[in-house]
């Protein structure tokens, strides 16, 4: 994995470097996942346009149209880079290599991917979502060579909005939608949809048993949930903080800064749930706290939704990756 | 001192409750001090009807008439809880205490108040006020028994922001003004008075020389400025971290937090000089910093302005208030 | 009806000049109606001091305890003036006069007011609101002595929308709640709460039949709605803007601006509906038609939902007081 | 002149059409003047998107590299389409015809362009600027074959705001700038710079002359302004609104819509200049004001900006392009 910073949402210099060093190559790119500068709001055109631009890119260098790159690169772009979030991209690369014989928990890094069926949008945030995504959690898994879910450390899923154009589409033959909110607010389609991959992940993992999901328990029943650590990953803390000498095997965190559903943090009132910069502001306090644990900006960092199926009620999610001493 | 969170901009309850205890008198009661839910921006009305509703209030506990208030008691409120900072207000207290024989460096906390001479319009962000606030500073240094400029460890200054009436009042005299922008924005009227005030403070305590002062270097010479450090009152760090029993012992928290002046940390870009929430994100930042210090939201956290001379550049100041052990 | 303009949130000296010069009187005063100054936003503090002030200042006026003024006075404070919409407050007076004979159809103008019963946080948007609004409407058309629905040209409803506190209220007891969303975005309780109050009132108008009404469609079935319009007031239009001489006799008005539900405008497309302050700059746009075609900005204009039932698809509702020639 | 609507900032696939049928040809284009959707701020990804986008078709167009275009096609991308304002992009054309003897007041649309020598970041805002502007105002009357001042209807100007780097830039070699706030608040170098150019436009055309100019009226002298009126375009106004025929000959509107200095519009007061959305919801005014004139959402409005050297004190530019009858 090789982490660019980007100077504008199209800015593909990091990655030609990458290209041009032999670091990354046509057949050893799987995914590109990074942050996007931009209001981080469901009409954020930084974030469109860095899509586009990313996808023209790896079209010439994978020498393919850029219809067909999808079927051989994952895109996931998170826009919103409020505070101390360095817009980046993280290249994600894949080799077969020999390895030495092992000892069963001498574990290394492996990345599988896959892509779903496509969901309607009247199956966002609802349980045709949610099987859809299981299903590809599976088919990543295979594509990665895992057989048990506890192996499996973080599930990144591209999920789909809702647009006035799709719910228009859904509506004219019959169906509804989840929500006509458009937006990441409490009942917005993005919260909806984010939550549903959560939950399609946590039935694919064996952490939640389909018999108790339905259309009715997302974002309404917090007990049902999808988590992963960052402790696991071999990183020594010493009183909160990370060792100066870890810090330097971090290659990249993934971090969800999820606002809690509660107005109380330790007993007291905060006013968070009440601020209509909620959702900007809630990634923002992910960004500092995951900075000022690492030392860094260059993080991945996403969230602002209220509650969330990804992570225990009042927590969050974090994923880091670190290279083996 | 005492630290009362608030239930709405308008709850005097924890102070009745102080009252009733007997803890806050007439007689010594100096100051109160909170950060106020709402906005933060300079038209933000919870921080006005707190205002209002603690001169009520105070004016009634004091028994005198509302105009009369500020001769006792100074109010010092900061706008904007964003993220986790807790509405609350402080009232400090003052009274005579008879001390055992002690030697000269076992000090303990003392307060000391003053009013400026009124200050005009056009005399803000300038030189006029910068003066004003240097001998307020004398007087209350003065107030508080206090000589050496080395004791002073906070020095918190209530500043006039402009207004569309101000500013009408000062150009129909043939004034001008140092900005026509009423925000807090990097040329607003609200950052302007904020550092004319800081640039006082470093001028009262001997940290910039009144020769090096003019209005032409107030937010564009950030070599000068005013500063105070925490690790002075006596917490012991630990990796970063403050001991556990360490915290219990920690009254309260006055931070600041100030945007930098470049798009630079530890070398990486970031986008918040060109974020339109700069301002509200900038103060949430140095909430959610100074809250995973402290591990409690009840902090004074004001700031979001870009640069300031409250502190060096990059820097920002944060004082402490810790009880004896 | 008298229009007092606002100089703050919290400024009663219109009022209390209305008191001292004899036009308002304890036992005529039975509403005041408002626009205040502020986000609009739900946690707009502006529009909760106003609302403070407001009672504190009736009461006195009054004589009564500040509780008891509800019984006496009904309240209805908008928050936002976006744009050119000036803050005010309506002192709405009633009293009887002796009339000469009249013939029917020379009408004058009437008012009438009821209290609902309490509306619980589960009835919010839905069925157990929209009866207990049918039932009020019934109570204030005979407090005005009105029998005949087609006489009724403005229900003003004061609405409760949800928060925090009594979401957590109504769920604790095992019941939900229309939307977690406090906002009055698309999902928000705050249009779900305006829409129910709608809908009760076409309901008790007869412009809807029960049997059509459920909690189902709310904010779903738009061919349900109420309205009031604006010529029947007997202001004569020539070519779209009215008479200077009839604008004279104009004493406020009362409108809605209400967004789309669709993206086009005259078969062109416009992006509010993704716009972030789509709630805001729809309010704004009202002010600005309304101030347009009047000639004044001392306009009542509320609105920025998304949809309503307040009005047909695609319009608005409006209401002006006029005095008789 | 030919208006099309664009679905997202990077649709060119109106201007293709355009050249399709054979209305817009590489030697006759001379100018794309659009509105983006978007934020509207300084850091708008959605103009840039468009921006870029726009070059590389036009690019294509002409058969010249990307880096050429600006010699050959003027593009001038006004970002945020607030409320009714529906995206676009207008395409200008020139050509030669053979006109038949005319009289000298049968006059005819001509279009006339010209680039300014480069602007450095310490002259953006100042007389550097205001000169550049001038003398290259001189040179588009020339290109468009006009002698009279009086001739010229409207002047656009495609303007240099600053930047973080600009900034640095002009600072590193001991120049001072105009401003450090990025923003076009009061007090932000995108109203300097737009203010700059106006005044260059004045200086131009003998509305200001030279002498009365200089860096300390720029946003301080309102009497010092350009205008252009739209009753001069040969459309007739009933009572306030044009006839339906004279807008079927309507091909664009232009309009500027700026918020005046002061708080209140015809003896009431606003609160749009504490407004922090204050720059959106003045553009939104403007658009909503035009669309309700035009009977259409298609027009080319900027503005939001606190007063302006554009037009007179309280006073906005509008000129529109019609269709001889």
């Amino acid at each position: 994995m090789y982490v660019c910073p980007s100077a504008t949402p199209a800015d593909t210099s990091g990655l030609q470097a990458l290209a041009g060093a032999g670091k990354i190559k046509p057949d050893t790119l799987v995914a590109l996942v990074g942050k996007t500068e931009g209001t981080g709001a469901h009409d954020d055109w930084g974030r469109v346009w860095a899509d586009a631009a990313l996808r023209e890119w790896t079209a010439s260098f994978l020498g393919v149209p850029v219809e067909e790159v999808a079927k051989h690169v994952i895109f996931v772009l998170s826009g919103g880079c409020p505070g101390v979030i360095t817009p980046h991209i993280a290249a994600v690369t894949r080799e077969w290599v020999e390895a030495p014989e092992r000892q069963a928990d001498d574990k290394r890094l492996v990345v599988g991917r896959a892509g779903s069926d496509a969901i309607a949008p009247e199956e966002v945030g609802r349980m045709g979502m949610i099987r859809k995504v299981a299903a590809a959690t599976h088919e990543a898994m295979k594509d990665a060579g895992l057989t048990d879910p506890k192996d499996v450390h973080l599930v990144m899923v591209k999920v789909p909005g809702l647009t006035t154009a799709s719910i228009k589409d859904a509506e004219s033959r019959g169906k509804t939608v989840v929500s006509h909110d458009l937006t990441f607010g409490p009942e917005g389609a993005g919260v909806y949809a984010n939550d549903g991959a959560a939950l399609g992940v946590a039935m694919a993992l064996g952490e939640v048993p389909e018999s108790k999901l339905s259309d009715e328990v997302v974002r309404r029943n917090w007990d049902l949930f999808s988590e992963v650590a960052l402790r696991s990953a071999g990183l020594r803390f010493n009183d909160g903080l990370p060792d100066e000498q870890d810090l330097d095997r971090l290659v990249h965190v993934f971090a969800k800064s999820v606002i809690p559903g509660s107005d109380q943090v330790r007993g007291r009132r905060i006013t968070l749930l009440d601020d209509v910069h909620a959702y900007e502001i809630g990634k923002a306090l992910g960004g500092m706290l995951v900075a000022s644990v690492t030392g860094r900006t260059t993080n991945y960092v996403s969230g602002g939704e209220r509650n969330s199926h990804q992570g225990p009620p009042g927590g969050n999610i974090v994923a880091a990756v670190v290279r083996a001493e």
